[in-house]
């Protein structure tokens, strides 16, 4: 039965019975997580090999015969451009291998243009304003980034389909002081969603007022599968873009972060020859190259994209598990009440819920004070502020089955006390 | 007999056997490279162990519990800091370890104050000039970077005690677009000069008129001695800033580079604990973390600074020969001409040479069409250009010693011939 279609007693009885269960979870003294898109250790566990895929006896040179141990090679190693490359579905050389981190690059990347400008355009740091569109609900490390270079912030809503592309191609098309919008285009980031064929298209067709107006696109999920047999499939951007006639207009990034380990992967970008020769001349002046011996360390351990989609099938046989744990513990505890809505992802790291309007920051904050930790309300919106205070983030990577189990009965009992008290008030 | 001292005849009859000389040469077609400070293969294998030290069934996690596979830690393991603190005589929480480069952590670090100030000063761009001080002849990669961002430089001359204070006191002092100073102040970066007491007491006591001025103190050469008997020392500048009651006055850096791998080692700042949160501001938007797998991987083959030092006794077991020799030919075929000088370094990587006032792009641009790349005449100077066209870089670490022979030799030829072209050009 629906909670909204209870009498009030019969939502106080339910109440009592609620906040009974409630007090029994809080005895348990739970210290559970659910907050960040972490790898398990199961996952880290699958790529211990690389440990031993170079040794003290094993010749460090790459491809075209350069000593990976020495300075140099400012682009990343062939073989590791190429490697990145068919991950990113762009040719080897549209890339160019950075360090242990995308978000790094992105923060490079929007650091750049404040100080430099994007192929020869004013430094952002010397305009009044600049904005960015932030697809809701999003990444927080995004927001966090643009806020940090006080880049004001416009919200687009998403759709199952990718952001509400009338409103993209109207904002974009009307302000030039519109340089950028976050996506992250695969298994979205909190909703898992997927931009259709139609968003894609109409990104790469966008005609910015801003020549200096860039597709922040974060494609950090591209092989990230959860199902062999039934997977998401995202257009390519860069060719996209280039068929449209606007082959500059996209900044593509991704990482081995959730492939090999986190924090030791090895990240890229791709772009535009004329993008990467602009981000050439900067790199060239804040590095003498990135690390290579963990470059040749990743291509070796993977050999290629095979390799590479073999790996992330174990990754998914460890994952998909938990996504349908927590998916069938939702629908058995929420299902038909009515008092809240989440996705179902094919991919990617996160389910993203959305509970009655003004409920989410208290359900967070119920769970906390029950020992599990969910991502902050409000974290998925620029400056930490969900205006209709729903959305949530559950991150099912991270915990054991059976903690995961624990910490989402518990999160849905939060829900159902949660809406009950709000129905309760407005009755 | 001195150059200037012999008729013009005697240098014309001289000048046609050193031409002789240099068609023989030439006639080898040398490939030799004498440019950058780049570890030799012998010390590239030194570090060859750290290879196999960790494994697929090594424990990945840190001495206070990290799984140091996973996210996190902005700062850097505990046993790092301590590895990188003791390296830097510095206590570890004064440490925040980086990625793998430190030209990368002060290229940060400069386009962190132009975004973003110093400790809540006017962010750098917003200004209508900023100037650093350069001592010269110094490190072309450090006037890269504040060329890049367009900050005015000035130099100062380098004495064998350090850069001219006076000169740095003045300037400091009575202009507040004065933001930094580039140093390296052991070893230096060419000359292989270690700063005075002195200069360092003088560093800590400067009065700066901003206050968001920093001295960038670039101790690439810490640990990096020739002789073990014979080393020079340095005085510890954030504890000289700290009792001068300027604690926050210095940024230091270093890195492993040039002890394990250039480009796959580990890098730090260290700084007073206002400048590190200042950092750590930052920072936590443009990353979740550094690689700590490679940081566990430096600290469990080091061990300890002990360790660290005896590997760098091995790399000083390789380099001493090659600068010894470098010196011993100088001194064969240019001792007493009066047409040059050069520094007898007992650490770090670069011996510096002075020609005569206008000879050094010809005498490198001779040595390269004889095959025998140097360090581009000017590179030691802001904006490339040595106004006495007199200083040349000499990076013996690169060449095996017998190539290394030939590339001396062949250098001090191309010394002469332009030498004795420039005397006989005053006549």
């Amino acid at each position: 039965m629906q909670y909204s279609n209870m009498t009030k007693e019969e939502l106080e009885t339910l109440l009592l019975q609620l906040e009974a269960d409630y007090r029994a979870f809080k005895a348990k003294e739970l210290t559970l997580n659910m907050a960040r898109g972490k790898p398990s250790v199961d996952q880290l566990d699958l790529s211990m090999g690389m440990m031993d895929i170079l040794s003290s006896e094993s010749d460090l040179t790459c491809e075209d015969g350069t000593d990976c141990r020495n300075y140099g090679v400012l682009d990343g190693l062939p073989e590791a451009k190429q490697l990145l490359g068919d991950m990113m579905e762009v040719p080897a050389d549209n890339i160019i291998i950075y360090g242990n981190s995308s978000l790094n690059v992105m923060y490079d990347t929007v650091s750049r243009s404040m100080t430099h400008g994007v192929l020869g355009s004013t430094p952002w740091c010397k305009l009044d304003k600049v904005k960015f569109l932030c697809p809701v609900p999003g990444y927080d490390r995004h927001f966090a980034i643009t806020q940090y270079f006080g880049i004001e912030m416009i919200t687009v809503p998403m759709t199952k389909d990718g952001p509400d592309m009338d409103m993209v191609e109207k904002l974009v098309s009307e302000d030039d002081s519109v340089k950028g919008i976050w996506c992250v285009p695969k298994y979205s980031n909190p909703q898992g969603y997927s931009y259709s064929d139609e968003t894609v298209r109409r990104f790469a067709h966008l005609k910015p007022k801003a020549k200096d107006f860039r597709i922040y696109w974060d494609n950090a999920y591209t092989i990230h599968h959860l199902y062999d047999d039934d997977q998401d499939y995202l257009l390519e951007i860069l060719d996209e873009c280039r068929k449209a006639g606007n082959p500059d207009m996209v900044y593509k990034f991704a990482s081995t972060s959730k492939i090999s380990f986190p924090g030791s992967g090895i990240a890229a970008i791709a772009a535009s020859h004329n993008n990467l020769d602009d981000i050439r001349r900067q790199l060239g002046i804040q590095t003498i190259g990135h690390d290579k011996v963990n470059q040749l360390r990743h291509v070796r351990f993977f050999k290629n994209i095979e390799g590479m989609n073999e790996h992330m099938r174990r990754h998914a046989d460890i994952l998909r598990p938990k996504f349908e744990k927590v998916l069938e513990i939702l629908e058995n505890e929420l299902g038909g009440l009515g008092i809240g809505e989440w996705t179902k992802p094919k991919g990617g790291y996160f389910i993203s819920f959305d509970s009655l309007p003004g409920c989410a920051k208290a359900i967070v904050a119920r769970a906390k004070k029950a020992g599990v930790i969910m991502t902050g309300a409000g974290a998925t919106y620029p400056y930490g502020i969900d205006p209709e205070d729903s959305n949530i983030r559950i991150a099912p990577s991270y915990p054991s089955i059976s903690d995961l189990e624990t910490a989402t009965k518990l999160f849905a009992l939060c829900v159902k006390i949660e809406s009950a008290n709000k129905i309760l008030s407005e009755k």
